[in-house]
């Protein structure tokens, strides 16, 4: 027997896990059980990682030097990472603003322990990636949800922000494009945005970790609108990179060393060996073979959409990045996770319910991701079809 | 110019950086200049990562496969670590307990961050390494130092933790061996410790980073005293792995899943591709490698020990462990600041000022790290014996 040990800290009460993590046990034990199971929950590229980054790796490794790097990064990586904004987005940003981070993850806590005390208050949308509350409860902060829908395309609107910023709130959180909608915001929206915080005296957190990965839409960044905010990105999802948990954190102009402070006691330094691949990341081959990949996410996308609708789906807010589709799912059940678990017991498929995601509206939701090839997807609909009998 | 931005949470008025990397700038702008450093302040293994380390983590890369592993870790590298504990220790500790961890920065977060809410109190020995005061303040707990010295190799006792305890202390976290000082706890005294806590309804925190690397005395694990402590480990020192950022935290039984949760929006998990190459850190052929390692540091540590005392640095607590020797300068120099300062500048010597560690007498003394081999520590000790003319 364990012997009890002391009570943890307050708020530890209210840290869930991913709802999809059982649900994602449950799927490796029917497939242990010899079902076949077709994995539409997980947000993870089902791409290897690109072939000029493992080279890149293994180049490095082939010395032995894997030593610390400095806290903020390579200075080539960081280089590289303003190269870029520049090349593909035609912005200016000074490698001195980068931070390479631990994945996207890492460059969330520095933004947020940098700004955020008790009681302060951030608002962000609902439906949301769950981290981002559990990070500001962690630093002792409070998520101000915004209930956002399809008709404005689950994103927040400068009127809600205004309507809603309080006495305590610090700053405003956004994503673009936004897991687990796939909607974006455009540069007219983000500069609304980036105004009213900065009139309210505000912070303002722009995640853009699915940079790149838009349909039929450019991909953008907030650093065309403002200098002010913290961005976060990361080389996990258009990279492709996931298992090497890299990211990075663009700080305000003249706040780098107290982002760095933070970082030394976080984590020293992020991966040495990350660090080196990823400066492959950017070569011409490199990207060939993610636009590549990009196109074969369209493809996937274009046909989940109407698939998905025609099953009694509903998709109101077009989804024109990441990899995920938010479906309503009032035509077809009363509750998603009732949903999700007949669609993974009784049809083999895993998808992830909304309440996941937040407190508006959670149990009329379900996100699909199209992170399998297409053949599975569609196998995926048919089989959904015949569960719900269309 | 830059608009100015917001304030910064109150945490960041007490999160103040290494003092040490000041000197790091300072040395590598001497470096430029031609000056030849000899680096004593760096907290590394000059070595490179140990071969089958290498080999291990380019046959992963050769597969390509870079996904995501499971928040808590690779199953087989959690069941090579309990192998191990067992192996060199003979206790038994369940895969289930251990939780791989981005780096032990990253385990030492997540256990504060499970059981320190605001105003929680956590006693420690003052000097300590300083992210973990750092670390407490980041979610709003507060450090209680507990001034050691010499007399007492450095460590707290049971007397001192009994009477530091108040109202609001939450637990006890000790380092064996010990970053600044080089000293163990030994399984009495780790025993008595745990008993203490025990008592009081704390929970217990042991920084075992540097196991392994012990001269003259046997490694050992709390482990073998106690079930209810976090106990945080490190693939970077002993094992040579700094720029992998790898580490573990040995959780009280019962607690992984909730250690599981906060890790989930931590870092979502460790680094694929130094989970796969830690799983070669536990074979015989690098085990050969890492223990002649450690006789290399032996060496050292028997080099530069005697000499140091020679020129008139006061080491009354013997340093038994990790690589450092923190060294009492009063027979020499006032001011820890001044002396490194000099040491730098004058003898081109680069140490780590007191005034890291703490505020129990941090000036009267100064850290060096015999991470470099020993004709450099020989020649550091003739210069440094020029400068202060003995």
């Amino acid at each position: 027997m364990p012997r009890p040990t002391p009570p943890l800290a307050p708020r530890m009460a209210d840290i869930t896990p991913f709802h999809v993590m059982e649900l994602l046990r449950r799927a490796r034990e029917l497939e242990a059980a010899g079902r076949d199971i077709i994995h539409m929950e997980v947000g993870e590229p089902d791409f290897p990682t690109p072939q000029p980054v493992l080279d890149a790796a293994t180049r490095f490794l082939s010395r032995g030097d894997v030593h610390y790097t400095a806290t903020v990064g390579l200075p080539a990586l960081r280089e590289a990472i303003a190269a870029d904004y520049h090349d593909r987005f035609g912005v200016t940003v000074s490698p001195e603003r980068i931070v390479i981070t631990p994945g996207a993850s890492g460059a969330l806590m520095l933004a947020l322990a940098a700004t955020t005390g008790p009681g302060d208050g951030w608002l962000l949308a609902d439906p949301t990636y769950p981290s981002n509350r559990h990070l500001i409860r962690c630093f002792e902060g409070v998520a101000q949800p915004i209930a956002v829908d399809a008709a404005q395309a689950y994103q927040p609107t400068v009127a809600q922000v205004d309507a809603a910023w309080a006495g305590h709130t610090r700053g405003l959180m956004v994503a673009t494009p936004s897991n687990p909608t796939g909607t974006l915001l455009d540069a007219t929206q983000l500069r609304a945005l980036a105004d009213c915080v900065r009139r309210r005296g505000g912070w303002l957190i722009v995640d853009e970790i699915y940079q790149g990965l838009s349909y039929g839409v450019e991909a953008s960044t907030a650093l065309a609108v403002t200098d002010d905010a913290f961005i976060v990105n990361s080389f996990s999802k258009y990279f492709g990179m996931t298992g090497w948990r890299l990211g990075w954190l663009v700080v305000p102009e003249g706040r780098t060393r107290d982002i760095e402070r933070l970082a030394q006691h976080f984590y020293i330094c992020p991966s040495t060996v990350a660090q080196h691949a990823a400066l492959a990341a950017f070569t011409p081959a490199c990207r060939d073979i993610l636009e590549a990949r990009r196109h074969t996410f369209a493809e996937r996308r274009n046909l989940l959409l109407p698939a998905l609708r025609e099953k009694g789906f509903r998709i109101d807010a077009e989804p024109q990045g990441a990899f995920y589709i938010y479906a309503d799912i009032a035509n077809l059940a009363d509750d998603c996770e009732i949903l999700a678990r007949r669609l993974i017991e009784e049809a083999g498929v895993a998808a992830t319910p909304g309440i996941d995601f937040g407190n508006h509206r959670p149990r009329q939701h379900i996100r699909f991701a199209y992170t399998t090839r297409s053949e599975r997807l569609e196998e995926a609909v048919a089989r959904i079809g015949a569960l719900i009998g269309r």
